[in-house]
């Protein structure tokens, strides 16, 4: 477990990266961010956490909603009936192409590129009565914070430039694999990636993946299994097209937004939430990336 | 640190499953061998080697060898002139794809594609005199065996059949990465993986990946960073358009060769070398995927 | 101009092919046909028509009427409105394919493929208030046929099994190149795919591509340079991923439908209609194509 | 047939282009061509041949030799034996690409790509004893002049850049499409593309395709059915990728050479050669597709 003096140092060194990447822009209630925060939280086994610079100043969680909605998936149904709608494999390819969903017929890589996350979100549906409350509760409860929101204004912004996600949506339709309204997923989809969470939310809600499934107040999330099966899956394909380096530079499992958030897991350790709006070529984190690197090598500590 | 026991009791689970998969046979050399053959061996950090099945018998490594050429070729170049040649992340395709190529102009996605492993020799055979005579030494001094060989014949009927790597290696040249002869840089590459070594050479050779770089020996080959930086790679690499199942299951850094041999790390722990010939739909050996999982499951040890 | 003793020949001697093929079945509307159905009819630019078999009976012309909202296109907007927006050359892939589209950035290859018409249905939507009432009358006046309908239940089955087309449109609006709400233009295109028309008719209407651009009242549909633009369209990508075979064998501009008709000009000369609902594995009419180029090599006519 | 003075027209309305395109700079030997030459010469079906500007001097003729090794093996071959190993489809794809061929497991998609030309030049390795002998009497022969000669520097520097020509051969190979030994069939393939011919020389040469298959001195080169395939060919395939461009704009059957020429043919009535060494994106000879285009306007000729 770091001491705060070491993750203040960790901000220290990372700032003069500030500047050098890109916030994302694709929407403008995104691109409205500034681009200088930074912030990072650790939360220990033990269940104590600790942060440094912004780290209680919520922010766009983005793709780090696919760790949620995938381990929601998990309690709801059998893993088959997951792992037959969508792979476990590195896509290779940018997070929204749909040239390899054409390909394989439908079956998108991984859930946690853009269309495996969509398979995750239309399960979802199929068996839930109200899957954006239920998604709420849950992510209040692993983060141990009633006032968790979803961020209305990015999501309607989102909706409001979906069409590559519904192109994507629409093609797994025609392969007979989405089994909901489109419309409808899609908009439960972008309140998932609106949630507005901190650093130190984060690092707390993502303590099960680095402790056998339990969460901080103690409840079994997933089995410890299927918590290395999470694990795994994040340390192939959490980073995008970006996994190996991220694996090479960091050495933890991992998931990315563009938001500018990180979270990364030791397993048996600690999970960490790092947070910079600047984006590097690959969608991630430029800043939040270079400080998962300062901390594995600081800690000596990394899976690998 | 397994006991012979508990090796023995994997042969047993898995002797089940042998005929289920298929033979490589693109080579005749290849194709010959008894498709019944299985043996496992580990290594521990701390020197001792147990096995149980086949594991003294010689195979043929195939491209369990790219991670001994990138291993030397790591001690004969600085990482920026290996890496501005070849990149660090999964393809999402076949192992032999040409399209990837032309796409990405020339730079194959990692060191263990046979792209990637082209770029690699080309790079050995800039550098060494005799790089076929160098890997040799390399390999006997790692598996601390003088008898390690290339399998002449394998080779010869490697090159016989070599349409499809040159087909890779003059495309890359077409883009300006690749520098030394098509033909000679072929000759060698199908000699390391024409490398015949068992379970127990094999556990052995890979110790210095469990063990912060140090090999059997006590010699150090590369460094405890990059050592991990080779974990990485593996994990996310190692077992072509199948790293992300074999980190679902198994949960280890590993590579594996269509000659049915697979090699797997737990970093601080031990090495793992399991052998089978009959391989599943990824080209990865079936049975040797399902003993590295039971043991993963029996010593409740993975990295994740 | 030929016989309608020739005509009659050419419909014995493709009746042998009827069984070869396979009826389109994406939708069930369609899959409905006669399978053992055949017609043909040729229109002079005298103006006289002559036909064989089932040449007077009613057919969902599907594709076909992609040269009908490109013609009236040309007539709506000026040539760079519409080739900024899509391309003039054969795609190389399958008709539905959304690869090549996200590769070039949500410009689609030629008018002809699905892509392509989806643009020039947007193009029309943009202009017109009632481009189906439009569509309809262009129609009917280029067939001297008041009867020409909409079939409602093609119309409707095509939009209950839309989800691919409805992924093509948000890909391209994805890329800015769909103005109009993609809901409300696919239920059109789909009413122009479900035009029902007759041998006859279809080679009446399309009696301008064989004329300078005077249709069979004498009104001028297109300039003359259109009309050759149209037909030089129509000989490199009028029939998906056949053109070359189609232009090797047959010699003629023409369009095909997976209702199994194909429409066929020779400049100067003549405009034919085939009719058989077979189709090859192309999704090119089996007897048709084979009746065009018996009709070709009869006539000694091609373009060629 | 057109006059003198009409060509001349033509030179002059096209030389405001000169400059606008990019001389081929592949391979040192063709960048070194003045880039202000333009030719244009029209040999007519009655024999006789008209020239304007620079259209006796000869030049590389690169990819229209392709033309010539097509028909030479339609001499040599059944049809089936050569439809069997190459296709008769635009490719939709650059000119040089891998992609299509490893897709389409080794068979690429026409005769004028370089795949299909490789494919062709195996073809005629395989029944001649001196190809690169017999190809040399057969284009002296069509073209009427017996000093037509290879460019044996152009040939070389050729060779010395053939890494991407390379790949190409071998992949085919690797899927059992190609037979004799790569090096030797590029060797030859290289000599044919550095065929020095001048406007005059190739208008000559060409005129068996507007002439039902008979040449310039009477010959029967292919029959006529064969000649209307070999055109139809042309329209589809022959300017790499933008046949459906130049069908547009010219409407003849044609082909083009990165060495700045273009021959085209109006059936029954006239073949054509241009030369203007700049080249627009697809590769074309900018001001000669511009002066077929006059040309074609001019005389109001062309298929369509």
């Amino acid at each position: 477990m770091p001491e705060k003096a070491l993750l203040e140092q960790v901000v220290e060194q990372v700032r003069p990266l500030l500047g050098q990447g890109k916030v994302a822009n694709y929407i403008p209630a995104l691109a409205e961010v500034n681009p200088n925060k930074f912030g990072i939280a650790v939360t220990s086994v033990d269940g104590t956490t600790v942060g440094a610079g912004d780290y209680l100043e919520p922010f766009s969680i983005q793709s780090i909603s696919k760790v949620f909605s995938l381990t929601l998936a998990l309690t709801l149904y059998e893993e088959h009936e997951i792992w037959s709608r969508v792979g476990k494999e590195p896509s290779g390819q940018s997070f929204n192409s749909l040239v390899q969903i054409e390909l394989e017929r439908g079956v998108p890589r991984n859930p946690f590129i853009n269309a495996g996350a969509l398979i995750i979100a239309d399960l979802l549906q199929g068996r839930l009565g109200a899957p954006k409350q239920r998604m709420l509760e849950v992510v209040r409860a692993l983060s141990d914070n009633r006032h968790v929101v979803y961020d209305k204004k990015v999501a309607a912004s989102e909706y409001q430039h979906s069409a590559r996600n519904a192109a994507i949506a629409y093609l797994m339709k025609s392969f007979g694999n989405f089994n909901n309204d489109v419309d409808k997923v899609l908009k439960n989809y972008f309140h998932y990636c609106a949630l507005r969470m901190s650093c130190a939310d984060l690092s707390k809600a993502m303590l099960y993946l680095a402790n056998g499934g339990k969460s901080l107040s103690g409840d079994l999330i997933v089995s410890p299994i299927q918590t290395r099966k999470l694990n795994a899956l994040l340390a192939t394909s959490g980073l995008y097209d970006g996994a190996g380096e991220f694996a090479y530079r960091v050495g933890m499992p991992g998931k990315s937004g563009v938001g500018g958030g990180i979270i990364a897991v030791i397993p048996g350790d600690m999970s960490v939430c790092v947070w910079s709006p600047e984006l590097d070529k690959n969608g991630n984190s430029l800043a939040g990336t270079a400080a998962l690197e300062i901390l594995s090598q600081s800690l000596g500590r990394s899976i690998f």
